[in-house]
């Protein structure tokens, strides 16, 4: 990436033969151009590993490469680095990535098989590898645009964070927001997890549900003495079977909710009638509903079959995120590349953002489905058409009143 | 109980101030009669520690007392001792009864409460202590006929044995069965489980299935994607709940048989549809099935439910045991006491003679209600009712072809 970032380039043989110690970010230079080399970047990437909770090299190289910039700020917060611009601009747009990938599995490093040449621009070369999609790619276009745009549109954060593969209670991004919130304080942010080059805005909330019924125990030799909570499980089960969930739709985008049981657990020993069962419920919930409108909602559904001394507890929640499209930034994103937009049905880091007030999407380069797979991988044309229509954003961008506020730079 | 068993008698201030080391037993001695002395020696027997897997200084007592004795041929396995008369009858009585006690709960060593003088016999004395009612009374009986009676009607067995206050697995009296079962052969075998001198003929026998539906895993964003194990328990848990158990009459006596969800697992984590639940059913059966028909007849329960893939899986069982009360000596025993028969809805090593075809049932001192309490009790009245009963069909007993064989001794 840059100078500073050591002396060994980091070529395609130099991928194919992993060097002991994660290579250097391959530097930027006008040979390697083609949109920028966003492509050879992310392939750059692949080959250091950034497995969560060993993810400092990966940061370290992150942070050099910020530092070397003069137009950001930057600041590091264990394996976080966070660097922005302070422009004085009216908007500011915040640009988020997680840096770690899930355990390799014969999948590093990285390596490139070449498409065809229908358009001449190698459009169908593929890069497979651990993080190849999830999220090395966004990360590329990320720091591309950290390189390239010293004078963007709106000011720029961009949010480098650890740990997002493993439980949300380690979520690097949560540590910022803790300890330095204000760093991440934005008009709208787009997190770079992989969607095609597409827009996913909002997401579900999501929740679990601890109900416990009770009985009365009793030895099984004399089974008519106690009831059985076990068997009170059955009409609640059925219930839960038989739930029709909301597909509500919500500023474009169609969300799909679930509630069902996701862990029962009852029993003493083989010869005591049960006196109690467990049965945990999940629940996804559109962002038409809070947190608390959500677990009503859960209550009213387990309530017909709930008598004195069961009890229903909310074990956990994290809120749904309305979805991003009535942003201009967004609004602007889709309509000038023309982007499918769609919610998100599973729980994402943009529900962060949205509960402290700043929409949030998902837009990365890479198809989700490809993701935590041995074959993960990711075109060339999605990385390129991404930060392409990043970009034009950054430079074409326009305030509330419509305005243009700068050529590109 | 002989002089070899020690030299310091366990008198009524001696219990309540234990001595460190197990008491000895008390010697019968002329003085102490009153029914051969049978409550006097519960009471020093109570006073002799023996929890499970802690009996070895008990079985030591027994041992010696029990070798003392010249018309009886014994033998030792680890902390079981039986005991035996070879007279040539042409039949064999088997008295069977645990050692070992539940944990003391401040109720060690034992204190006797005296009773009113109503019958001027003190029959409503009262024993207090761990064991008493479980089962030391009933070893008392077993030791004072052992003591008494060496030219009995029947040949004798007694058989003192280990460990029945703990898992099955462990049970002293399967050890004999494993080890010397020859020593155990017999034409009815009599337990002395607490059934206030009254019969308890037969037992229920015990299985556990565990049943295992499956389904579809799926993240719960895409819900709709999976199948829901644990919602397909809802049908089956329905049909338990309605289920109505057999009550079969079989040889006078009522039984009452039990089938029933006793454990429920399943579920893989807060945001997976579960694939499986298992469901562990626990079935008491009356004496008129086998293990291999009540088997069936969950299979039968449970087959509406069932779908390709899904297992039933019989974990563990016992058999049940008829009701002894066909037997002569045990009908011998009814008729002459005016005994009231019932059946044992539970488990009982009655079981473990009956599989071997030796008819057995539960005859001993003391209310099962007490037993495990830290008010555990037992009344002289029904220690010596049930001695008095015992001692009467052992010098009275007839033989198949109703000839009483011998008169007292």
């Amino acid at each position: 990436m840059s100078g500073a970032m050591g002396d060994a380039a980091a070529t395609p043989s130099a991928r194919r033969n992993p060097p002991t110690r994660p290579a250097p970010l391959t530097p930027l230079s006008p040979a390697v151009i083609g949109s920028d080399g966003v492509f050879e970047l992310t392939a750059a990437m692949v080959d250091v590993a950034s497995e969560s909770f060993d993810e400092t090299a990966f940061a370290d190289m992150i942070e050099t490469e910020l530092r070397s910039l003069e137009h950001l700020e930057v600041i590091r917060v264990g394996d976080n680095v966070v660097a922005r611009t302070n422009l004085g601009r009216p908007q500011r747009l915040v640009l988020g990535g997680h840096t770690d990938t899930v355990p390799a599995n014969d999948n590093f490093p990285g390596r490139i098989v070449a498409g065809g040449s229908n358009d001449g621009a190698n459009a169908d070369d593929e890069l497979f590898g651990v993080g190849s999609a999830d999220m090395k790619g966004g990360l590329a276009v990320m720091l591309t645009s950290a390189r390239r745009h010293t004078n963007p549109a709106m000011d720029l954060t961009y949010v480098f964070y650890a740990r997002e593969e493993v439980a949300a209670l380690h979520s690097g991004l949560g540590e910022l927001f803790d300890t330095i919130p204000e760093w991440l304080v934005g008009d709208v942010a787009l997190l770079g997890e992989p969607t095609d080059g597409q827009i996913e805005a909002g997401c579900q909330g999501t929740m679990r549900v601890a109900v416990t019924l009770h009985g009365d125990r009793a030895h099984t030799a004399r089974a008519w003495m106690g009831r059985n909570a076990i068997h009170r499980a059955a009409p609640l089960l059925a219930a839960l079977a038989a739930y029709t969930p909301r597909q509500p739709e919500i500023s474009g985008c169609r969300f799909h909710e679930a509630l069902l049981a996701v862990g029962i657990e009852g029993g003493v020993s083989g010869n005591v009638v049960p006196d109690s069962v467990r049965i945990t419920i999940g629940h996804r919930f559109a962002p038409d509903r809070t947190i608390a409108q959500a677990a009503e909602h859960v209550r009213a559904v387990v309530e017909p079959f709930l008598e004195a001394g069961d009890t229903v507890e909310v074990v956990d929640a994290a809120s749904a995120a309305a979805p991003a499209t009535d942003h201009p930034f967004v609004a602007h994103l889709v309509e000038r590349n023309d982007l499918a937009v769609s919610a998100k049905l599973g729980w994402t880091d943009v529900a962060r953002f949205a509960e402290r007030g700043i929409p949030a999407a998902n837009f990365g380069p890479g198809v989700a489905l490809v993701a935590h797979t041995q074959g993960e991988s990711v075109l060339r044309s999605s990385v390129e058409r991404t930060w392409a229509a990043l970009d034009d954003l950054i430079v074409t961008a326009v305030d509330r009143r419509g305005t243009t506020l700068l050529a590109k730079d």
